[in-house]
């Protein structure tokens, strides 16, 4: 059943030491966000291990999607009441594993997981496998889901396959460094407007090692305007998408003029 | 011969009354764009004989593209020595013209040709074919260069496509109106910085009947940066494209990272 608006909550943090420090930040920070009117909690990628951890700690700690991160996230979300997309190492029989992300719904259901395809330099390549299958919209509570990992959203050609699959917003948990500015500046609102969706980006903050990231989590809406966005520094930031603006957006939506006898 | 700089013209300019007047005004045009060191000139769409003139003008104004306006263009060319992009009907013994748009030399030659493939409303498509063929890269005085027209750069297909041809720089003569303001602010910087290229839109400006052109001519530079962009009112804006700006952003280009497995 619709619903007409759904606010989320994206939680811009910096990495935790491990992950039952993680978890704990989680705990309070769901409790937050729910008190704060949010159905939906949007964390970075790779929130519950860190991203930049190497090759080794990744194959550590690398679970099944119903492994135990995704039981303590459930827990979570069921105390609660909230639904959580939350980023974690995949195991892959196959290889090195998933960059992972999955949303666990406010009843501790797991909905949807994804595996990042575009791996990001030597970043991703020595620590994960690339995703073997394109992103997949979902239902949850009345509103068409997709969710991608953080490079995926520079490219096109994902979100506008989740855009032709009807998908209302695509929700991004990322770690985008503070040099790479111009994906929150540029690419977002032009992925949000050319497909008439929600983009929701979920940045990390603070240091990691070397790296710096750039925070700046951002909602663009379906044309392109920054709902919200957030500084530097850790923050929750809410935001509420409305099938009002999905259906204004859409009256003038290019889709229908894509000429696909020539892509 | 690749030369390390391309410095090109956008003439933002209102319709003129016929197209008599409209090659009266690029013969001063293109001899001023010339004395400011141009070596290429790009006017809006459909620049020789206005946009929204209705079926009946479009059919009988259409000519095919080495017709009398291609020959007066070429005139003009070679008469200033600058290569210039012009819009205009073109003649289909199928059905309805295309809307067209042509590259002649500073010697007169034609050097590609290209039919509008994405039809706006019912503005184009009472008036217009769709072009029947995606665009195609072409060489010129060492630089690759594409063309689209108006909204065709909405869409993030066609850009992509030229880019995956090895595009420098997209070349858009455009007629898009005041309402429309995001295409300029939002989607330019995202074609230029996805593909790492440089794109060039040449607006009209002004009235026709009862519809207004936006202006902000833009010249995006391929990190999404806007190089130049004019204001509102008729305006001859320089820009000068660099060898050194595709290779500073090549080194980080994310088209070897495209997933061509999965679209």
């Amino acid at each position: 059943m619709p619903t007409d608006s759904l606010t989320l909550a994206l939680w811009q943090s910096p990495y935790a030491a491990n992950t039952a420090d993680a978890l704990a930040r989680l705990d309070a920070t769901a409790a937050q966000a729910r008190a704060q009117g949010a159905e939906l909690l949007v964390c970075p990628e790779m929130s519950l291990t860190g991203y930049q951890i190497g090759a080794a700690a990744v194959a550590t700690l690398a679970e099944p999607a119903e492994g135990a991160m995704a039981q303590a996230v459930a827990t979570l979300a069921q105390r609660h009441g909230i639904a959580i997309v939350y980023g974690y190492p995949e195991h892959n029989p196959q290889g090195r594993p998933f960059n992972a992300t999955q949303l666990i719904s406010a009843d501790g259901q797991r909905i949807a997981n994804y595996r990042k395809t575009h791996l990001f330099g030597g970043i991703d390549r020595t620590q994960f496998s690339p995703g073997p299958q394109a992103p997949a919209v979902f239902d949850w509570n009345g509103w068409r889901l997709g969710l991608l990992v953080c490079y995926d959203i520079e490219f096109p050609e994902p979100a506008r396959g989740l855009a032709l699959q009807g998908a209302d917003a695509i929700l991004v948990p990322t770690a985008n460094m503070l040099a790479f500015d111009e994906v929150q500046r540029v690419l977002l609102p032009a992925r949000a407007l050319e497909n008439r969706v929600f983009v929701v980006y979920a940045n990390a903050c603070g240091q990691e090692g070397d790296t710096t990231y750039g925070g700046l989590s951002t909602v663009c809406a379906p044309m392109g305007e920054v709902l919200t966005q957030a500084g530097r520094d850790e923050q929750l930031v809410l935001g509420t998408l409305t099938r009002t603006a999905l259906h204004t957006a859409r009256a003038s939506s290019p889709l229908g003029d894509r000429r696909i006898d020539l892509y």
